[in-house]
């Protein structure tokens, strides 16, 4: 068994630190809010006051967290892991960031002959609890290696990708086939709409060929009964977007089509829709068009 | 058994023929070109000398033609289908073409007591010569049901979508899917492979989630070893995704995704790749980005 630590217990980070409990490990959690803290103590985990603490009591620390500044404050920020980090130490990064911040705190930590995986999941809070994740790792694969058990415990479909930075990268990628796949289930349901189709007719018959995805099978029926609720929040995905733009700039990479998803999408929250589920961006379509799906009576 | 009428032997056209022949039905055939007809009538069929003679010998006549006007002109023109026509007789256009000209055409032969159905198909040349394709149908249910055992010949999942138009409608609807989450693939393989990452690896990973799609899993390996191999043309999206563009601007449809694939489309096509496979879409992006997708060794 190891000594595990766990830092960010939102959504997705508290299940996943108790499936690391009902594995056996000992767990040191830090959280900025005290609830989940205190949630978590009574199941048997330890409270750190800092992330400092979480490094000097861990051999894993695992990061589950909003965006790329957290990050970076909680690892290399006053009191942060860099502080408590020693020879050998494995920090896993499951956040969804930017993979160049992911190879510069890389970079850092290994000065220290600290290992630092970035390690981002899909899959949502239900994955998380039946630890049916699948994790996109990149870093120097020893350290992959010796993280497998603690991974295994959150995760089903564990994929090495490559160095630092290539576990955020596979998760872009991912989340470009999202974001255009999503676009194609709104635009089709409008027209299919507005043509005055049935449009869980048109989900069928598409799905049933060669346009068929996930997103048409699994989000098209909530979008013709306005069922919003998240199984990916918005605000996630704009956050995803908004690194893919910072990419798309770095390596020169023309995302004409992620980046016109990523307007809309601003557009939605914007509206103030972030909370609600990425299906949601049908809302601005209807909008622009002044026409709304419904499902045929 | 029936009279069937065949009109355009093309590459979708003869293996549907063939069926209805094989199926025992009476077939008469009318193509612009001499050779498919002569391979036709040695299996048994009869062959015309225009449209208007095909529909005097038929009962039910089967369009399959490259676009608008060359339906347009076969029903309508000089010796069109319209000469000959009477009442009772059903025309199933089974070309992809615009929504709008299938419910003008199908109001003109009503003045004449004839059927029209709009049949549009997806599946390409394999699916048409195993009679596995999907049909799509708009029109009167009373003509589509005297027509079902024409369209079982050559189609496996035939779906009743409503009035004259709704067969195209819903074959727009599953074009708009393909495009998008076909750029959804050239874009995320490209930035795959610009980070580095094995895009076979990717495509698995991304393939086992949300992210999955037919285009990713049918198309991404093709991409990836540069088989353009057309299972659908270039050109053929190209025109699909123009006609899009035209009902778009009537409906008052936003297809910003759509529209973005149309005008990437029409470059593929304008630089001489018209007749590959879809998936040669790779190829807009490779040159934008002066960086080309490949396998990993």
């Amino acid at each position: 068994m190891s000594r595990v630590g766990f830092i960010g217990l939102g959504l997705m980070g508290k299940p996943m630190s108790k499936r690391i409990l009902q594995h056996g490990h000992e767990l040191v959690v830090y959280n900025r809010s005290r609830a989940p803290i205190e949630e978590l103590v009574m199941l048997g985990a330890k409270a750190a006051e800092s992330p400092k603490e979480v490094a000097e009591r861990s051999d894993f620390i695992i990061l589950m967290l909003p965006d790329s500044p957290d990050v970076e404050k909680i690892v290399l920020g006053p009191n942060g892991i860099i502080e408590g980090v020693r020879k050998g130490i494995i920090v896993i990064d499951m956040s969804t960031i930017s993979p160049f911040q992911e190879i510069k705190i890389a970079e850092i930590l290994r000065q220290k002959e600290a290992y630092y995986l970035d390690a981002p999941v899909s899959g949502s809070t239900p994955a998380a609890e039946a630890g049916t994740l699948t994790i996109m790792v990149g870093g120097p694969r020893e350290a992959f290696e010796k993280s497998l058990p603690i991974l295994q415990c959150m995760g089903k479909n564990i994929h090495y990708m490559g160095n630092s930075g290539a576990g955020q990268f596979t998760k872009l990628c991912n989340q470009i086939a999202v974001s255009l796949n999503l676009l194609g289930v709104c635009e089709a349901l409008l027209l299919a709409s507005k043509a005055g189709l049935d449009p869980l007719k048109v989900i069928e018959v598409v799905g049933s060929g060669a346009g068929a995805s996930w997103q048409l099978t699994n989000l098209g029926p909530k979008i013709v009964i306005k069922d919003f609720t998240p199984g990916f929040k918005a605000e996630h995905l704009k956050k995803d977007l908004r690194i893919l733009s910072e990419v798309s700039e770095q390596l020169g990479v023309p995302l004409f089509g992620t980046m016109t998803v990523y307007q809309l999408v601003k557009s939605l929250v914007e509206n103030g829709l972030g909370k609600c589920g990425t299906q949601s961006l049908i809302t601005i379509l209807e909008q622009l068009s002044k026409h709304r799906v419904t499902a045929h009576s």
